[in-house]
């Protein structure tokens, strides 16, 4: 008899069910729910203003998207409530939310605090706390670094969780827990409160047996409330791959769900796509590209590996060293610049041909050489996540001239880029954790095949793209699979369940040869401004004030 | 009795002339005419293409200033042809075209050929061939290079002569001469063939008494025609605030003024505006701030000035040092901005407002504190003239982040152009040359408040700007009353007839604190790459051939 689960990805700007045959991975439904609130990063609802870098959410929207888009998928599929045996789940990370001893986000009851409200993985509020606990740690506990690129990225947990009881100390004894999303959701749905391992691991430092970073690292960097800082984190930590607990009564009711089927444990977006990609194996890097880039590899073995986010042993499946570098801007970037720097003739242009203002932007881009516009830039909207760890830099346009157009600066944009990529890829080879596959997953991969084409020149390596219409979701219907008992490990399961691959994109000898130089050229940028010379730090750290 | 003269200026994108009273200097009529053909970038007008760097105009279009505004100044004002007494003139330099020895242009017989149109003075085409002619000249004759900042700009007149030479030798062949705009114009006119001064001087290295550069400097760059390279110049060279020649029967009667009145020497169009804005002393500098600027300025002395890029003793007013230094790119980089970055959004706005989409992102702008974008920008869209002279340089942008809006951008490119400038004050003072008032003139000037207010900030003195909305035709209306014998010498008419004072900017003391800061910033930029990497000449070279 057919079973089915069903997987809940939550991204930066939306949230997704999808109902899922457990045999052989097929999508039968998907449901995708638009944040109403988006990003908050100018006011908050009620109109308080925000900070510059803040990044923030409403858990309101978190909560639509399971009540609004699984009814929906069930509708749409026809399939009996009785058939669907599990639940899994994945999200943005570190995004977290103070929460009240009932569970409940105390942005409900704290509108108006900006401190209450979930914090995107992108907000980058708590940089100066970032940068203390970085320099507690140099002489607290170094090998924490070595694990985390050098330094603790603002993105992470802690920063985050320290800018309340700077900003907000008495929101701050109020808050009984602070949570990733994705365990909130899942202390909704089933009562229980845990937290992921993923998340634990690659965000908030957690090391199985050893636990959470030591109480003298915060001391040292003055991170000082009453009691320990994880006090704020009392749940315990559920290893990948486990159940976190079983559907509510009156949760499975309001979704028509059978109450007590399993939720597996919460995972972090990126890594839950590895066996939704169907890689099970050391150096088959995946890259999932959208609005930023995550890169998830495995290793033989534990390396020291200098300037990747994240090292997790175990971190994105049993028996091998789980790594994850990033660019903190690719979408980002490209959507930043959609906005703010094409004229209209290009949007009536692209109107005028029913395509997209990307696809038209992509096309024109297309018919340069690589290295004709002269132009290089560096893709450092958001900082630079890997390899530099710093997110005081920020993007550069180099080579224009009175010829130079808006498409050559789109395309010198999407090289920035793919040369970022090329960066993480050429650092894992030289510290001797080995890239010799490469997959893309995510938007971008699917929508835009000159971006991927441009990714196969600079990499000088075939990309294949998997289908993954559906983003990490299939992933998180994987890991409900193995909670099911459908499957006797993620392995066997990703096996029978994978995402088809759709495109493989194979580099072009003479681009390959170009692009070889420009990458150099773009190296010259990139060891200048991210090491030798602070301009842009000093730049975004204000002249004015 | 009342006298009139008229001063003919041809700028970048249209000519124009004006009536002006010889007792104070009133302009009592003005007529402008943009070129039809405008500047040829991309083809000619048959449709052939042209290359990249190619910069090219029509001369009808220069005869057709002629003839549509000097009739029009006349009927507009009222005055009687008789009371006008004299006729000044003068044009852009490097603007030249090759003449055949009727004194007609030859792109009229050969329209297909880029090299027989005018070349403009921005016109990047001989770039490699000035750096040839550099090269010889550091063994042949380095003291030359020393009065022209340290090469041979590719916007000077022999690399321009050369070009055809290498690229159409044929029409080398054909060509009797190859001429200044300005002086051709006289020919014209008066049938008296010459080579203004100030030209000569600034643009081919003309020094009286001592005539044009070594026959040896051509030899060994390998600019080897049959003959000898100035035997394509043989008229005589006029010095400034002579009498060129008078007015033809033919000319005279299409006009409608009185054959045989006088029509002074040509001039270069930022060297004639000196005495239009009242300046008649050292260490005043003029600004003209157009598409490009000019700084012109006088000494005591000659001296040795690095990166200036032109020194002629005499060359701006008898009894003075000559010195001209510019910037290739002010107006044309906020315009390149304007017309491939500005969303619409910002037109509509402006539009909704009554106002010009430049005064609108001022607007925006100048709601920004100096500092607060945390951008920086490298002004050299069309290279660095002064004080690098380097043309193979680019622009650069820097700082973006996803708060970066288009009109912070805008405020960084003003911001750039005003360091550039400050770059050049600065090269003069420390080579003791000094500068202690500062006048601005030219469009941007008088439309932009915004704009001037940001150079007086960053050049941290104050700016005066001159009415001079007939640009420096006023200039050339002075010249044309000494050629009339109304006033004794150039310095006597200045002083009479010169432009009102309509602005003073002064320093906003706290911005030009941080505006300091910010300079030291951007010449963090300019040193590295100006002089210590070569990266943006090495994306110019191309990397896809």
């Amino acid at each position: 008899m057919a079973s089915y689960v069903i997987g809940i990805d939550y991204g930066t700007l939306s949230g997704r069910s999808v109902l899922v045959d457990t045999a052989d991975g097929t999508v039968i439904a998907t449901s995708a729910f638009d944040y109403p609130h988006g990003v908050l990063d100018r006011t908050l609802p009620d109109g308080t203003p925000l900070p510059a870098d803040y990044a923030l959410q409403h858990p309101q929207d978190y909560l639509d998207v399971v009540y609004r888009t699984i009814p929906r998928v069930l509708e749409t599929s026809g399939v009996s409530r009785d058939d669907v045996v599990g639940i899994g789940l994945d999200a943005t990370a570190c995004t977290a939310l103070p929460l009240d001893q009932q569970g409940q986000p105390l942005c409900f009851r704290f509108p108006s605090e900006p401190q209450s409200y979930i914090k995107m993985w992108k907000h980058h509020g708590a940089q100066a706390l970032a940068n203390r606990l970085t320099r507690a740690a140099e002489s607290v506990c170094p090998e924490l670094l070595t694990s985390m690129g050098g330094s603790i990225s603002a993105e992470s947990f802690f920063p985050k969780l320290w800018e309340i009881w700077e900003q907000a100390p008495r929101l701050y004894e109020e808050m009984y827990e602070y949570m990733e999303v994705a365990d909130w959701i899942i202390l909704h749905m089933t009562g229980s409160a845990h937290r992921n391992g993923c998340a634990a691991g690659y965000k908030a430092q957690f090391i199985p047996g050893k636990g959470y970073p030591r109480p003298e690292l915060f001391e040292k960097a003055g991170f000082c409330p009453k009691g320990r800082v994880t006090d704020k984190m009392p749940s315990p930590v559920v290893p990948v791959g486990e159940t976190a607990g079983y559907l509510k009564e009156d949760v499975a009711e309001k979704l028509g769900l059978r109450a007590g089927i399993p939720v597996a444990a919460g995972l972090v977006d990126a890594h839950v796509c590895v066996p939704a990609a169907g890689i099970a194996q050391e150096g088959h890097m995946l890259m999932i590209i959208g609005t930023s880039a995550c890169h998830m590899l495995m290793g033989k073995e534990a390396k020291e590996v200098p300037g990747i986010c994240g090292f997790v042993d175990g971190g994105i499946m049993p028996g091998y060293a789980g790594f994850e570098a990033g660019q903190s801007s690719v979408g980002d970037l490209y959507a930043w610049f959609v906005s703010n720097c094409v004229p209209a003739s290009y949007f009536d242009a692209a109107k005028a041909q029913n395509m997209s203002i990307h696809s038209y932007l992509s096309l024109l881009a297309s018919r340069k050489r690589p290295g004709e516009t002269g132009l290089l830039a560096l893709d450092w909207l958001n900082g630079n996540r890997s390899i530099l760890c710093n997110y005081d830099l920020s993007a550069l346009i180099l080579g224009m001239t009175m010829q130079t157009r808006c498409e050559d600066i789109y395309r010198a944009l999407v090289e920035s880029t793919a040369f970022g990529c090329r960066a993480i890829v050429d650092n894992f080879n030289t510290h001797g954790v080995r890239v010799d596959r490469f997959t893309a997953s995510g938007g971008i991969s699917l929508k835009n095949p000159f971006v991927m084409q441009i990714y196969s020149d600079v990499l000088n390596m075939p990309v294949e793209v998997i289908r993954a219409e559906v983003g990490p979701a299939l992933g998180s219907a994987i890991f409900a699979a193995v909670a099911a008992g459908c499957y006797k490990n993620i392995q066997a399961a990703a096996q029978a369940m994978k995402s088809e691959t759709v495109a493989i994109y194979t580099p072009r000898a003479e681009n390959a040869r170009i692009y070889e130089s420009l990458y150099h050229e773009y190296m010259v940028l990139y060891e200048y401004f991210g090491r030798a010379e602070q301009i842009m730090q000093r730049l975004r750290s204000g002249y004015n004030r």
